[in-house]
């Protein structure tokens, strides 16, 4: 129960990492709740960054590709973001973005059982992962077909029990973008497999935030974004992880010269690269990768169990400080009270949701909206304080409670995201 | 006919693009003839690339996909790129590598005229062109062919006049990545269409250092790289052109969210974009393509006809300055002497090329190696003197009279690249 500010301000002296947030660039009087969106700059991040442009490319130039192990990044850092996912070193490489990846995955996912023609996944799966599931059953066109249920893990094995026998690939987002609820891996993972299906996971809003444990769940592919709580930086490179157990059975659709055995022999024949290699495709991104690789480097340095406890505890002040201030103004919760199951952000349902979020990012709290009329709140255990709750919440209170939104510079939609 | 240093002097005092070489930033004691590969670093992108991860991303951070119209950045930067290679405003975007892009082209290509399962492309195209062709036969399955030719115009032209009635696409590299020989785009396309087949053109070699015509030549499809001729950095994003006339009656499959009419809506459905962002997948690498934006604004500062000229003089000058001090040492120039239908590079053959280069790169003069006995020398016209040219050439007969290449460490291969 607190009380005031101050209790916080012992949460943030008792933090066991409390330590990492000098690692990051934040900017002054905001409160930043949009990690879960775009991760803020780690200060290594942007040191790599200025030593990939000034020195690797700029005075070694060519030479860096061996130099300074460019040609490597993608494994290396994928080998990182293994360690975080519950992955073994040689399942994982950073390449591309989620789309492509899960371009990817579901192409060579459908390769496995090719007499299963349907793909199951839930109707309100973020859109790239619904979008890319239509743009392969149109590219490999015949039979194939989409079923989209509801999200409960008992609707999920409900389908796989009527309609198992078909199922070819089940596809899911692991924290969901707007509610936060996190599925059951190993749960569902294994009603996949009952039924004979291949499972592969979007860990977008999972992976850097929740212990994730791919190999022990056995699961067979997965994507992610680099950079949501990976703190990658904008657009920062995705990756993808196929269990090794996969590896040597299929190649992937998109079969450029870094996916190639032997690129720099020059041959004419696609050869696979052993391993997780051949789900590269064209040159890496070094710029991007570089950030990204140090970015990795530093969650890395915290271990996974305390950033998980941080960040339900957050999440868990943040609910009690809102329901305080913030009751009767119209909001409602709509992600779970309860942390087992859920991510490291908040969905609030606000009819006026959009002209809320502009006037709080305007006060200073930034978070974004999600249509048709949710707020989201995003909290990265790195970087914010127990006691950038209270501040949040009070401004959050004072917004609402003054109708500060309610003006028309903010009704008008100009934001994107 | 060059008699000595001061005549490379006089040239680079009369050249128009003296002024260029200022705006990079070059290493000391190094001749870089290898910008074919990775374009060296221009100061205003090593300039946008600290400003976008030191305010946009560290002080901004998710605002900036308004605030600095990150969102509109595969865009900006495609019609930039246009520019340089003869396309209008909305059809080009700036994306994924050119093995995702040659993907996504080649996918829809054979889409215009399904009917038509063969593909025909020549023996020595660049390896990524080859394996994404091979990759989409193995996705698309059937009874989809590949036909490789040799790549003279003749024999693209007799293959299609025997075959023409089945070929669907035409892939071809512009410029070649070893010989430097440049096809003739407009006779080429006129070919393909004559034919009824689609062209598909990579212009990773040619964008930024030739005139180039597309819409000129009615050329349906076009990719490139970003990282070469650009100067766009180690791994830049690459781009697509699709003929405005295409459009709006195919799409693309990998499609993600960035290529939807209405990503932030988040709706189920993927409605295609209209025009060339259907072309997009995934969320735009904002840091690299910073960097890439940047350096195609100053490419668009210098007339493509200087660039293309000193480009000519340039590989003129060094073939000249390779045949005097050069002879006798085993080199054979295998790209043309003329300059009307070659890149900005040239190749030459020599038995031990590998130690050869090496030795080469040790001494200051950087190139690269193409199997099996090849060496490449790249030429940019916006920062390289005539007179490095005179300096590379001593010091290569220099290597090559001593046989200073002829040592066990030059000789045992590390180099990736």
């Amino acid at each position: 129960m607190i009380e005031n500010r101050q209790d916080l301000e012992a949460l943030d002296s008792a933090d066991e990492l409390r330590e990492f947030r000098a690692q990051f660039e934040l900017p002054p009087d905001v409160i930043y709740l949009d990690g879960n969106s775009l991760g803020a700059l780690p200060r290594r991040a942007r040191e790599r960054i200025a030593g990939v442009v000034e020195r690797e490319w700029g005075r070694d130039l060519i030479k860096s590709w061996n130099a300074a192990d460019w040609i490597s990044m993608p494994q290396r850092t994928g080998d990182k973001i293994a360690a975080l996912i519950g992955a073994a070193k040689g399942e994982v490489v950073a390449a591309d973005s989620t789309s492509v990846n899960l371009f990817k995955a579901l192409s060579v996912a459908l390769r496995v059982n090719p007499a299963r023609r349907l793909i199951v996944s839930e109707k309100t799966n973020f859109p790239t992962d619904l979008y890319v599931m239509q743009g392969v059953i149109e590219q490999l066109g015949g039979d194939l077909e989409l079923l989209l249920v509801d999200g409960t893990e008992e609707a999920l094995e409900a389908a796989l029990a009527t309609r198992g026998a078909e199922v070819g690939v089940l596809l899911l987002t692991h924290i969901h973008y707007t509610t936060s609820r996190m599925y059951d891996m190993r749960r569902v993972t294994a009603a996949a497999h009952k039924a004979g299906a291949i499972i592969v996971w979007d860990l977008s809003h999972s992976a850097g935030i929740v212990p994730i444990t791919l190999n022990a769940c056995d699961a067979d592919f997965a994507v992610g974004c680099g950079y949501k709580h990976l703190n990658g930086g904008p657009g920062a490179p995705a990756f993808i992880y196929v269990a090794r157990r996969l590896h040597e059975r299929f190649t992937q659709p998109i079969s450029g010269w870094m996916g190639d055995a032997r690129p720099f022999e020059f041959l004419p024949g696609y050869e696979p690269a052993a391993g997780i290699s051949r789900y590269l495709s064209g040159t890496p991104p070094v710029i991007a990768m570089a950030a990204l690789e140090a970015s990795v480097e530093l969650i890395l340095e915290a271990p996974m169990e305390a950033i998980r406890r941080k960040s339900i505890a957050l999440c868990d002040v943040f609910i009690e400080l809102m329901d305080r201030h913030c009751a009767g103004f119209g909001l409602e919760l709509v992600s779970s009270r309860e942390g087992a199951w859920r991510g490291s952000h908040l969905s609030y349902r606000h009819e006026a949701s959009y002209p809320v979020m502009q006037a709080l990012i305007r006060s200073g709290v930034v978070g974004d909206c999600r249509p048709p009329d949710l707020m989201r709140f995003g909290f990265a255990p790195l970087y914010l304080r127990y006691v950038d709750l209270w501040d949040a919440a009070a401004r959050i209170a004072e917004v609402l409670r003054t109708r500060e939104w309610d003006r028309a510079e903010f009704r008008s939609r100009q934001s994107v995201t």
